[in-house]
């Protein structure tokens, strides 16, 4: 048996266009409660007050909504040349970038559905600025309780035509793991949940009904307690955020969650709570076509919406979402 | 630079001694919530609903209470292997052990301070028995909301003479990582908080006021939610088990914390919240002597017999506590 | 003006018909965490660890689901005597019963709706058993932290053929206050929430789809915090409890809920949350069909059979049902 | 017996006073979170999301810290009547005043210690301005998240000189019921818990041992959750506000608390949790000398200064902390 790969540290920004760029800063800003921490062209970079790095978020104004680029840190400078040159061995074209704001050069390739990824070790070591600075030593910044207040980037769910291939792409490519899996009765993977570390999952791919390539489910943030999520709920109704689902726990990974749409059209999920996988042989959890009919933990089904809808938008989701009735 | 060793996986399990087994027994299957998952001579073994592996705790009678071994369970046969050869390399003394209920040869050896540390790699896969299965199939067993109903030992802090002297034989030969400390403006370490994985610690060692070697000053099993840490105040409070301190949040590593004494004279923290280390190049959080002397994180003095009594006791205590006014 | 009524102290308890009285029984203790306090003929009496009564509950075998009585306690004697006297003087047919184990003499008589009413003043100061004894001795009982534990009866919702009638009788026989309403475009009342006390609402009326009179909607159990409503939720789940709907936010009251079935078929609520009416003047609330619409506070549609079933069962339900699409 | 006394309705606002009315304007708006609702002369009036009058607080600036008044509104005119009658028929001087921003003519009186009272009934039925409308419309006001977000005054702990003599007062003319008391062996009441209503206290005479009259211990805010105080201590850490003691759990009444200083230098409490008082006949809770040696509910010793500080500051103060050993 060869040991498993090791070399990424964890999924770490994201790049998420919008087509409402002043509309998605004051969602992300005063409604997440995030900081601006760099500006460069048409992009805005946001951090979290968890964040160890200078944002975990770039905002892009674009023509749609959509993901930009992800971006994984390598363990070290070794491990990040191991990755790009596995990568290059398998064919893999790939272009190294100058890197946003915040990092050093990056390695730049698409994954097999056609989402853009980036690897990079570089890092600079966020300071904050005096009015930011925390009242603890070990945290990176400054707890403002401003509206949810997210503490950190937590996954990324991508959707793709065929989540089995882009699963083994990032096993044999990135050494992620496979920890959670939706298998068919057809043996379809519906949806493969995958993991650098230790956390339960950062990268999410699940099937594209409408069989367009390189689009976004939702994009993540975490919070400390289940009781945040609520309080997010809250804060939500108050500014008029259209809540899609939840507050609700998963059956997959258990996660306490709440999706909400932000005015650029994207997905933002909030989420608390999920668990570590520290067993270095944990076999993926697979779950059945009859087991996912059940719901989500606690009975609630999933609304037609969430199944469908993506961004960029494409005309098929409105004959999906017409077809389940809505 | 070398790329830092990454062979060990968790720290898994610990033996705690006790002189009143019954009642030591009582206190975490009844209070804590635990469940006896084996039992074999003198001991017997428990397990938190979130633990994947058999047990967590194996409780011994023994005359005084303290600590028997704590266990850490390698990445991979080769990272075991890995680290034995370095161990016995570096002269440390060992010995293959065949190894508690549920896995495999361990190799047993002492830190300096004389704790007993034992290294396995072969763990049995835990399948609960038909009344603690769970709902969903991600987890390991049933939640049963009893008492407390802690999810999984979280850490364990032993006391040692020397600190640095044993946080120095952690980094070298298990590849621990540190990630914060107590600097005195003498240039003691009073402090060291170690990890071998993205948790922000698992091993702490802080300095025994009574120079005494091999004891213990706590475990801590982890709940889910800040919350669940009063509601676990609320029943120690009608067991009559006795609250040492909290529940408050420590400004080193943040925790959510409340300490009790289980029967048998041990310490035993219930904890959450905390963080994840994800940046592979971390720098140690260093608390000066007039950081620590400010308190915990929302100000609470820490009560003196904190700062002085382990396990086993020793005479030394008393005259420590009288000192300081008690 | 007139001063207001003020002779009812609070609702107290309620009798809870069962066609499966040993399950029923067990979802109460077990599950609710409730504890046994009596028991006489087919009925168990059953008590939440914060009432200061004997019972809050007396579950009785029946053949059908549904609701024996409900108990509203008086201010003293002699605001029982006025209430008595004012009922008879309006015509309201009332007999004397000898009273629920731990009460009084109660005087008994019906809604217009045909649910049964008792008003008693007389009550058993309860004492807790030894092992029930509680750590503070402001507190009724010991917290025992069994199940989900709830701390007392918070309210009960009958369904009703004509709501504002029901209403118009509350207010004007048993001085309850109309707090919250919603009001058709067509001028029917559908619903009238009402309280005897500070509390937001205690009794509520909505309206009966199937035309049936004295039939019961739900009642509810209060716990302290949201987040227990969250754990009540992972209890459910690992006893295998259908929750029809929730966790989720009430609009109206703005009450924290879940919604379960208990093993006889009476709908079970657990609630959290909500506020005091301090205001001697409160202008009722009043929703309109078109804010209902709306869903609940935080968007989740409210399931069909949640406006339709009650207990008992009738076959008119089946035919909402099929006629809502399920 | 004779019915009791059922004229008031809440205590609903007080007056602090203080020597930095900015400072103490900044605390009370950002970390709190209260918004300003009016001005006039020296004081501005703020009000807590919750609040369904005016305003809850009226700031005033002032030489020394301390309260200025507190009010409490009657059930009705009449009931404002009677209680005026029967404070006169007793020989208390009072008088009547134009009343503060937001309600009616008030009578003002001074309780035993030197307290002064207001007793009024006519209040402005507050309508938020456009920023601040809710989305919900049984909420008085928006729910803006910023800072600790204060829900409403919860209640006001007076210091007295001799607490025996304004219990008797508060229950023969204001018809306040006592909840809980502490008696000490040598017969002394050492403090007294009353309630106009349903909550289990909003008045609250504890002894001041420097024999000062007049004094405030201190006013308490009330938050939703338990977790909500946890936050809170996050944010005053942020803020630098100096916490006194807590978070932890009272013994009597079992509220959650959390003690701090306003810049002004009185003592702020945010509290949650507490219960209500339903039964008619509730018997006082007393509390012995020896039961209050305890300390608070889960063990926690008080710390010296909240036995003995308050506002106004006095010399002696300084003494008795000088021989408690601080």
């Amino acid at each position: 048996m060869t040991e498993p790969i090791r070399d990424l540290a964890h999924f770490s920004h994201l790049e998420l266009l919008t087509p409402k760029p002043d509309e998605s800063l004051h969602y992300f800003r005063e409604i997440l409660g995030m900081e601006v921490s760099g500006e460069s062209g048409d992009s805005v970079y946001l951090r979290a007050f968890g964040d160890y790095e200078r944002s975990s978020l770039k905002l892009t104004a674009a023509e749609q909504p959509g993901v930009g680029h992800i971006a994984c840190r390598a363990q070290s400078p070794e491990a990040l040349g191991r990755r790009v040159a596995a990568l290059e061995a398998a064919g893999v074209q790939g272009e190294w970038l100058d890197g946003d704001l915040g990092h050093g050069p990056a390695f730049s390739f698409f994954d097999p559905d056609g989402h853009r990824l980036e690897l990079y070790y570089e890092s600079e070591r966020y300071r904050p600025p005096a009015e930011l600075r925390p009242a603890l030593k070990n945290q990176p910044q400054r707890f403002t309780g401003r509206g949810v207040c997210v503490h950190n980037l937590d996954h990324v769910n991508f959707l793709a035509v065929d989540p089995a291939e882009n699963r083994v792409f990032a096993e044999q490519h990135l050494g992620l793991r496979l920890t959670e899996q939706i298998l068919l009765d057809d043996g379809t993977e519906a949806g493969v949940w995958l993991t650098s570390n230790q956390k339960s999952y950062e990268v999410v791919y699940t099937h594209d009904q409408t069989h367009t390539r390189g689009r976004l489910h939702h994009i993540a943030f975490f919070v400390e307690q289940r009781e945040d999520v609520l309080r997010a709920a809250d804060i939500f109704l108050e500014h008029g955020v259209v809540m899609e689902s939840g507050p609700h726990k998963h059956a997959i990974q258990q996660t306490f969650f709440l999706y909400t749409w932000e005015p650029g059209g994207n997905r933002i999920e909030i989420a608390s709570g999920g668990h570590l996988i520290l067993d270095p042989d944990h076999e993926p959890v697979v779950w059945s076509q009859a087991e996912r009919a059940k719901g989500q933990a606690w009975g609630m089904k999933t609304v037609a919406s969430f199944h469908i809808k993506g961004t960029p938008p494409v005309p098929e989701e409105d004959v999906l979402l017409a077809d389940a009735g809505h």
